[in-house]
């Protein structure tokens, strides 16, 4: 491994795969954490093998610690994947945080396109997550795009366009769409809809199997199915605590009074 | 269109118009929204075309989705337009955002201003809200400029000198003023007295008209008007709202007393 | 005047003066505005002539309003003047602003450090104000310096250490000490005690009257003290109206007990 | 001494050790100013010496008054020292402050390992606390590695590995060892388990300890011994105070009853 000074953005290769016009997919800690739950499945199901890592002076000063106790410093980290009915590669981007300040976060979108467009990059898929501030039983996935033919596109896909002016999306999902439209790389994002009070796995599985959909792949969503019922477990549980608390509450007011 | 990558001020041009001795019009976001109101009517009023967009790391790393499902990076844009009496041809400054930290805004004036240079320009003109922190009737154009003899002109139309030490004008319309200065450009700052609570069309159509009148451009207010005409009635509206509440509240305290 | 870009520190020369080694003095806004009251009179008084002005994008990205409608842009500003007994030269910094960030600050103290070497400087004497929390009627000037043979010169002229470890100077005022020290350049702090809550122009006569003695000039202290007796009004007129609204609140609560 | 600016990592140098492949080690201010007070008691135990600083930008933009009057530059110093019993020499990193921002403590981290591999480095110790938000009898001291074979050394010689995924190493003790990965340098973080809330020489005595034993070097720990007394002293009046206080209100509470 080469000697490596961690500036705004510091790309480090393991390999330099050969891909044949590949597909870039960006999944990133955010709402809910849908980009990063949707990515991580998309990984472990199509067995995607990393390639490179991306350090920050604009992700937090630290290192995580390992089970083993060994350390990791924060990142992102690039992976890349078997070809989908698209007959298309794929590069995923995931990693530990996203850049703090708006000018760590343009020049990391910038070193992201500077490496699609190395690897001859024409479409870009971000993952993200839709707060809505309630909980939901039946996410959809809304959707943005850099083209009308695009918006087209994904509309039969079952993707959902608000039709109205002054959302935005912010961070690496926004920034790669808007910054790759500078580079004539066309891009897509989805966003499963979500509390965004809680990690959200459910709302990560519709974003993943909306975007598996498109590309043509199929893959299992068991996984994410676990990880969806265990957060159902966890959120049912607190919501029976509370009831109970306020129930007693209630009798012990009553008795108060009585 | 040249791939791009976004620094503190990226400037990327779709045509180099030739233009005459130009001056420059600069109206972003601030109080009460005036500086970009008052521009974006001038623009469509003249039918000044877009020929160039400033792409900043120091805005805030985000696109906005349109009606129609697509998305835009946030920018600045430069739009060039017709002549008016003064027998000069017009630049217009407006956009989405100013500069977040005090570093990009002194850097993207410093473009604007490398920009105003190529093509010669030699006065700028400023606009912005004045707050006042009180609904006002007939708001008032206050002033500022680089030299005593353009305060003077300015007196003749209309325009209000505070003849306090003291003030501050912050962000561009300040900038590009002072440092307009450095490089011998002229410049004058015309700013509409306005609440500071609300978008402000009334403040902006003063301010508008103001301009109109020193350059000897003929324009229509209507759509301003139209639109301070929807701002009044949804204030008022409010107003209503509350005064009902207030009289509610009064009445249900009576009840409760008596 | 050549063209300027704003940079961390931007020197705009307009002469550049003959100077005899001459010595550096700063006050620049701080606590009380001690410094920069101290700094200001001294230029007025010995009729020091403006060489120079520095910008910086680390100062607020704002232009101030003169009392004529003109505006100049935010800036710290160089002066020279007279040899006082020492048969030395003097460079005075003042300013509207300190930088507002860490870094910002030390390459401000920079810029200025360069200057100084560049007209030879052996001796810097900064000027500032000591907050202590509670009105004081006689101010001491307390002191700080980069050599022990200096801290011994400035006792016989009545400056007092606290001979405590670990307090610190902030801001320019103790950068261009420390930062000096690394290039060779001696330096002395004189800071006037101050209740840190207003301008403070009693505590800058102190600290303007032990510079002028320990630098054998002569000046008239009369407009500082007008400046004093002015806040002194001010700060009265504030205490007796506390008075009588307290008095009012004690008649009015034995009426309502009564 | 030749002229210094202050850049993000300016590093100066009073002489060029000539050292045989030294260990690193760090302690700088952090929880409980473990680290610090560890790397401070064992500079003067071993009699290191002081042969370089580094100053940034990115510090507090301050000098700190020493005891005689005289100002320092806040900065980070590197001493050296005598050869434990693993025959290798010794390099120290203490200091007044980490860097403030993101970017300045990776900075700064790079900087010091440029120095490490100037020195020929290949392994770093760094040293912190660990804050566990209570009052804690007898801190251990929990480790993490950059390998998987020194956490099993370190576990021999006693420390503890929580075997947990996710904790996190903020500053420069988790960014020397993730940087140091990516220069192929090895490195140990050991941290003292302190409450956080309070200046913790015990916990500093136990990493020093540990870390001696590990080294081969033997040191007396009496003056932490005093520190860790002192302390105690200062916290139990602190405890009885409370107590009394209590205790006078219950009275109080009886006499005001009674």
């Amino acid at each position: 491994m080469e000697k490596v000074k961690i500036k705004e953005a510091t790309v480090v290769y393991f390999e330099k795969p050969k891909l044949k016009s590949p597909i870039l997919i960006e999944g990133l800690p955010g709402v809910g954490n849908v980009g990063k739950l949707a990515t991580e499945h998309l990984i472990d199901e199509i067995k995607a093998k990393k390639f490179a890592e991306i350090y920050s002076n604009d992700f937090p000063p630290q290192v995580f610690v390992n089970q083993d106790g060994t350390v990791k410093l924060v990142r992102n980290e690039l992976y890349y994947g078997k070809k989908g009915k698209t007959g298309k590669d794929i590069i995923i981007l995931t990693g530990d945080f996203q850049g703090m300040s708006p000018r760590g976060q343009y020049t990391l979108a910038d070193a992201v396109l500077d490496i699609a467009e190395e690897f001859n990059v024409k479409m870009i898929y971000t993952l993200g997550g839709y707060g809505i501030g309630t909980e939901i039983e039946k996410p959809r996935v809304i959707g943005a795009a850099t083209h009308v033919e695009l918006v087209e596109e994904l509309k039969k896909h079952g993707v959902v366009f608000k039709g109205e002016e002054g959302g935005g999306i912010i961070g690496a999902s926004g920034l790669l769409l808007g910054m790759g439209m500078l580079r004539n790389i066309r891009g897509v994002c989805l966003m499963g809809e979500t509390s965004g009070y809680i990690v959200d796995p459910k709302s990560a599985r519709e974003v993943i199997k909306t975007l598996t959909k498109i590309l043509g792949i199929k893959i299992s969503f068991a996984r994410l199915d676990e990880k969806a019922e265990e957060v159902k477990r966890i959120t049912d549980r607190i919501k029976s605590f509370e009831k109970t608390l306020m129930e007693r509450e209630d009798k012990e007011d009553l008795r108060y009074i009585g």
